[in-house]
């Protein structure tokens, strides 16, 4: 397999269309878990949505524009990970993810997103990434808080979660912050 | 025409191909002024660089992602102006605009960015409206400031301009804030 | 709003998305009365025939190929006008109609007819305008009558409506008879 | 090869890429002859043109929207023939057609029309087939009168060859008059 | 028609929308017998999937990539056959064939590969001639080996049939060993 | 990096656009070396070419028609290897390499066979892997040879290289043979 080896335990794959049915079964997992901070769950509903989702992945990524994973712990994918953009004129990615509920706990986010920010700045030669999380998701903003990530600003009613605005809060890392 | 009438003097008009000799020229016209805070000069050598911009800001209207326009002042095409990015499912729409030099001083702009917004909200329906700002542009700012748009975080390193990196001021405007 | 003003009452606006249930609703209400002269009736049957319907107009409007416009009435959408082929290689342009059976005997369809002729001459710089109507469709045909349209010829069995052919009447203005 | 036989002479094939060469060189014999009234001579200069010619007659031909032949005269490719426009629900057609200068006064093109008109009839069982000559090329109009179409009317300014309008007379022939 | 007159009661004719029902006709009534060799039977089961195969077809011909006909018996269609691939490049082509039936025995497959052969020698000017046949296919392996094509090889497990791999044996012919 | 990880000194990773410079440039390097078996050099004289060459490739990955990549030794770029077609009907995967000339003699071309034929059987589940080398190309038919695929034929001028015709071999290795 192609991996991005993370540590022992942990390991990023790029998605492909053999991820379909383990991806989708995890997203009916975590569906409520998930459901709370992520506006596609009542859209994913049939496998052939998730499989339209990897579609578009590998789409964006043979045109330069995304990269989308399977984060592999102990062999098992528990969730996806990548940059859902990235911007070359301006040097930037945003970082996004999420991790099926009953692997929650373990650090395994954190470790993730510090990776992907490494092969950002390491291998993409990126000046910027960005993180954004609903303000009130406490556990997806203390990722890019532990990491080092700059609070740049709060973005008003930036999303629409099914029945109600949230706002954004967007972290920054510059490539010469990152000592990791 | 095709018109959306902001006031006696002012008016945009949906953006077409008949338009690309003028908005070439004035571009050419104001090349070096504009060319301080917008990243699209260096790229905008010919005029069948404008009149692929046209037909890319046709496509993504035909699509319903953006709306770009003329801007006419007394009949005359004084610049463009536009939503650059309408996103239906967060309804939220960006603001972008630029004016030609000879026009500068004349309260333009703003008049433009409070019609933008008024359409944006009464006709479009959408929630928010953004307009983002070099940080250093104090000309560019100073139209969502005397707007009333609040001032929602300061992007780091957001934008290559030819030779280095600005910060981008991220202003927003809710549609129940809007009085206008 | 985008609109073209042809005088108190009346204006034409592009066609957009956002005017899909209105034009599907319009359709509906005189379903059996536009089903005597225009084919589309029997496969427009639900609100995703009219928006199919839509989205083509809107790509033929960026490929510069057609322009269609809702007719507004005090307001109300009444009916689609514009042109349904713009030739640039020979300068001609032709239009259709259709009108609201309720909003019928009131001169609107003359008035916008009129209106797009002048668009087309003035505005697009085109050299001739045609109107086609079936042979026995004297209502429409009075419109170019009414305006001075040269009737140029009776193409046989031009269309098939439904369960028999039916001629066409083109009727042809040239940019330097119009003198309105 | 895929002939159509019209007579002991005459032959009509599918245009395919292998004829780039041989129509290209046609096209330049003839370059003067064929310009007083096709409109294509000037933007034909070069052999690419001719392909792009013809793979855009391919494309129409796998989508059934038209359908392009060479005219072989004993083996020799002499001209082009076929049918401009095919539309299936008003089950018409539109018969073009040019012949190289050296082979004017055969006939070639009287009895290319007829075989065409049959074909439309006989394999394709359309209702009506059109002609569309310049009021002003005798040669052109004699061909559709030789074979009894009926000339349907005359349609003003046209077309835009070179540097003058030319007006276009419609030929119409139906299903049930043609007895060849 | 256009045909390629291979003798007095056979002929090819390019394959065409319009042949839609009568293939999807044949294939209904040789169902079982084909499906002993043929993997497309059970994804081809209503008139659409023909339609889709014929639309397939006539886009391949228009990319010069492919090139498939109808087999016309005394002017019934018996079945299909052509070139499934043609590599420019390398100057190769690859046949392939199936007959109704009820028209097996009268020798026309041979008839039809030997033309097809010809043509690609003589008309398509290519330098090689593939037939691949099940190597437990009796039947379809007489008739390159009639024609004097060479065994070149048998390539192992190369298809899945359904519910078993079957091995392919590629016969060759060179054009400057054909002398038919 | 996502690295499929072989040996010590031995990686594979999927190919991308920022590999350009170095493919582009080992083409350079190896560029008689490498036309003596290959057909693509004559055509590959710019780095846009085989910015080409991979956008095609990031195109069949991202339809799953194809899997490209490059051959790291200790860390280096020394070559590109893969699957050039992958027949998920048939369950087959065909294998295809290159090497600069540099590295020749160490054993990586058939370390790589080895691991990709791994990779298709354990990971793909594919039930047959085909490596075809030019029958007089000593040293490509060593490696699959070595790796104990079965010689199931020779294909006579299957290949036009520059100026000549050359016969290829085939090779085949099934799932239930591999034992590695």
């Amino acid at each position: 397999m192609f991996l991005y080896k993370i540590d022992n335990d942990l390991s990023l794959k790029l998605i492909d269309l053999t991820d379909t049915a383990k991806v989708f079964e995890l997203t009916n997992q975590s569906r409520g878990y998930l459901r709370e901070w992520l506006p596609w769950l009542d859209s994913t509903t049939m496998i052939q949505d998730t499989q339209n989702f990897i579609s578009g992945c590998l789409k964006g990524y043979s045109e330069n524009r995304n990269l989308t994973t399977v984060i592999l712990y102990n062999g098992e994918i528990v969730g996806t990970a990548g940059f859902n953009q990235m911007n070359w004129s301006n040097k930037t990615a945003q970082i996004g993810y999420w991790l099926s509920e009953a692997y929650q706990g373990k650090g395994i986010m954190t470790r993730v997103a510090k990776a992907l920010t490494d092969y950002a700045f390491r291998e993409l030669k990126l000046n910027k990434v960005e993180i954004r999380a609903a303000a009130e998701n406490n556990k997806s903003r203390a990722i890019p808080e532990r990491l080092g990530f700059m609070n740049e600003g709060c973005i008003r009613q930036a999303e629409w979660l099914y029945d109600h605005f949230v706002d954004h809060i967007v972290y920054g890392m510059l490539a010469h912050e990152w000592n990791h």
